[in-house]
């Protein structure tokens, strides 16, 4: 995900009415660092509630508390709390030692050993226990494979993994909020993503660092190595080389490739949208829309609302709203974009342009929006204010300033579209994934939306296996995969 | 495995007083095809006997057989046969039919069946469950690990799962005995390797499918995406590109580059020296050596003898003889070996060359060998003909002239030492993989095989973890990995 984007999260509501009763978990949590205490106390009502007054008392916030040992008299438990650095954790360990009666064993980084080891592996799918099994799998039973896959080599994916597997494909240029900080330090994340991959729709997925900065370079070894995967998830590539590298390999590719901090990220907003209209009993006919931010996201953002329908779209940029024939901070990119945006030809800085706007899509910049600005949008105006870490605006601030519905990041959670978009173009043996299934995804993600939210839950397996359901539909009626 | 090499299976003792008591299969199920007959019959004494009689009466073999029905009155069975074609198949078939009470219920193809959908999968090692699991291994948690990495990069193998992480790396242009068909042929055979690789020794392994003929490509390809793995093998790369892609490979990465082709089986075939030098009682010293094959596998497997200690070793293509300054069919990887090999300055066809050498090393062509040529070896001669899917010389034959010592590639089986270098060299966090190493293995190897055998069991895993202690503790003192 590019720095503009978001931590997967637990669903936030935020509709006007749910406000007072949500914790603002956003601004709460931020910057904070997450450790865990072993903490041996007596095993008494009241004891546990004596660490968590002592804790409250710094400051710190609690996570998951787990009990990992039970004895007659007393009891051990992994206290997880949030502390802004070192010296504020010490406090916390301070205060619960000074507690009569109660031990701390222990205090550890849950963060960074979850992380030891890294977080996938290639396993086998097949027994190789017997003489039988190895003579099968193995030589000589795999020549007969070999021999058939070169006779008919359209058989590959029913005869290999090569269906199953997709390639996250990054060269470490625009790593979360850390930037160009190379494929190293990008790991991390693509294999974070992999597991979530196999872990929600079963799809094995593999990092591939390509060590270089130039997108030639990328597509050719892409291109290269592509025969061995289902598909080409693309990650962390910044723009506007991500755009050069999408539009290359999907030219030359006969598998999808799918940037998700471009389409992901838009897909998820536009269920999100969808639900929020809801909310607001608005129709996307004659609905305004801006968007701050004309990065990978917010392009994709625009694109997939035009394809949605919504007919009045004006994205800003540092340089104010991008019309046709604007001279300032343009790119090729922006020019396609503004031909297709902005039908009134709004000019000036965001400050102006929000002026009677229904909806403010934020993929840009902390602190950029006021509540001045929120109250010169249309009647009960819906904010989503994605910037990352900080939104362009707080969730209280807009709904403070008139807001029928906002939302930061947290809530919007960019994470939600991609598994099942996989799931579903590789069931569909989709050769690409197109429009018509990015939408497939963003009205499956709303339908399964418990009510009065904007989006589902991201661990609700049931939610990706409904998206990929419906995105494999679209890729067959759309042409991008075989019919049955 | 190129061409020149060899199945994984079954241990064949060959050692000359063993001779008769082991079936030679290789011969028997050589170019057979395996089928499954699901057969009902009834459970009574004698049932099966009468179906097996009708079996091998049509002169199929019998396989596995495995009841997957009890009932009171009949019994359902899988029975795997090797026939000869699709014929034969039908002869059996109605041979078992014709029995009263014996019904025919499925005639299945293992094989393909077994490699339906692939036979390997990228999994999570981590759990993904709760919220506060996924803001662990996900974001936010994730962004810390990614900012260590950007700190400390020498800490990658600790944080992600690249130290057991090794790249399969094929152009497809000699795979099995087929040849140049490709890199989708070729991906059966790298899941099965890599299937092996989790099974044997938990390390996973991504086939990469690099759809180039060029060394130079396949080099740079490589050289681009290394950084996510652990350690490269090299597989089904045609000689004499797979030694410019080694060479290179190795000179331009900081991990371990493996061509098993040539140095898995050079390390197994010095485990079976070994062994039979032990059995006929030699020394490797004044030892006379012939290597029939000047491709990767013949060349690897002379400069290990050299390693090794053998100090007469003379390697033969089809001109015969390399030595010094020949003009003929030479290359510059030939004349290299010429001038570390042959030190009697032998000269001539095979069939001259052989007289009186100690042992015959074949990894050539089918029936090169006569039972004439074996006679002329000096006494007690060792003979491994390792020609593959056919053999040199046929063992019984090579027994019948006198060898000492005969094995193919049945017994002497060349993926048996793959895994265990690579778990090795792995667990040392080695930079490359050395002649030292190598020759651990082979020592290992010879270690763990029963008394009387000239190679372990494949599918016994304590062989592996043994080869594995070894190879890691060589890299460590010959300086291939940091000490611990």
């Amino acid at each position: 995900m590019s720095q503009e984007e978001h931590p997967a999260g637990e669903p936030q509501a935020s509709a006007r009415q749910e406000a007072r009763a949500e914790p603002a978990e956003t601004e709460q949590y931020r910057d904070k660092v997450m450790k865990t205490l072993r903490v041996k106390l007596p095993d008494r009502p009241g004891s546990f509630a004596r660490v968590a007054t002592a804790i409250g008392e710094t400051g710190a916030l609690l996570g998951d508390i787990v009990r990992v040992q039970v004895s007659t008299h007393f009891v051990v438990r992994d206290v997880m709390v949030y502390v802004n650095d070192a010296e504020h954790l010490e406090e916390v360990v301070g205060a619960v030692r000074a507690l009569e009666g109660v031990q701390v064993l222990e205090v550890r980084d849950e963060v960074l050993s979850a992380h030891r080891g890294g977080k996938i592996r290639v396993t086998s799918t097949v027994p190789v226990r017997t003489v039988t099994e190895l003579r099968i799998i193995y030589t000589p039973g795999v020549a007969q494979v070999a021999q058939l896959l070169q006779e008919e080599p359209e058989k590959l994916r029913d005869y290999t993994a090569v269906g199953n597997t997709v390639a996250i494909v990054t060269n470490g240029t625009a790593v979360l909020g850390l930037g160009n900080v190379g494929v190293r330090a990008a790991l991390p994340v693509m294999e974070g993503k992999a597991a979530l991959l196999d872990a929600m729709v079963g799809v094995g997925c593999m990092p591939i660092l390509v060590d270089s900065r130039s997108p030639q370079e990328v597509v050719r070894v892409v291109q290269r190595i592509a025969t061995g995967f289902g598909m080409i998830l693309l990650e962390d590539i910044a723009a506007p080389a991500c755009f050069e590298v999408e539009e290359s390999l999907r030219q030359s590719l006969d598998i999808p490739v799918f940037h998700d901090d471009q389409h992901g990220t838009a897909v998820v907003v536009v269920a999100a949208l969808i639900n929020a209209l809801k909310m607001t009993e608005r129709n996307k006919e004659g609905l305004g829309v801006l968007v701050s931010g004309a990065g990978a996201a917010g392009m994709a953002i625009a694109r997939k609302l035009l394809y949605f329908g919504v007919q009045d779209v004006v994205v800003c940029d540092r340089a104010g709203a991008l019309y046709q024939g604007r001279r300032g901070r343009m790119t090729r990119y922006k020019a396609d974009l503004a031909a297709v945006t902005n039908p009134k030809n709004l000019r000036g800085p965001i400050a102006e342009v929000i002026r009677g706007r229904d909806v403010f899509i934020g993929v840009s910049t902390a602190h950029l929006v006021t509540e001045e600005m929120v109250r010169r949008m249309a009647p009960d105006p819906i904010v989503f204010a994605l910037a990352n870490p900080v939104p362009e605006i707080e969730v209280k601030a807009a709904l403070a300033a008139g807001a029928a519905v906002a939302a930061d990041g947290r809530t919007i959670n960019n994470a939600l579209g991609f598994p099942g978009i996989t799931r579903g173009a590789l069931d569909a043996r989709a050769r690409v994934i197109n429009e018509a299934m990015e939408l497939a995804a963003a009205e499956a993600l709303a339908e399964q939306t418990p009510a009065g939210g904007l989006v589902p839950e991201f661990l609700n397996r049931e939610v990706h296996r409904a998206v990929a359901a419906k995105v494999a539909e679209a890729a067959r009626y759309s042409g991008a995969a075989p019919p049955f």
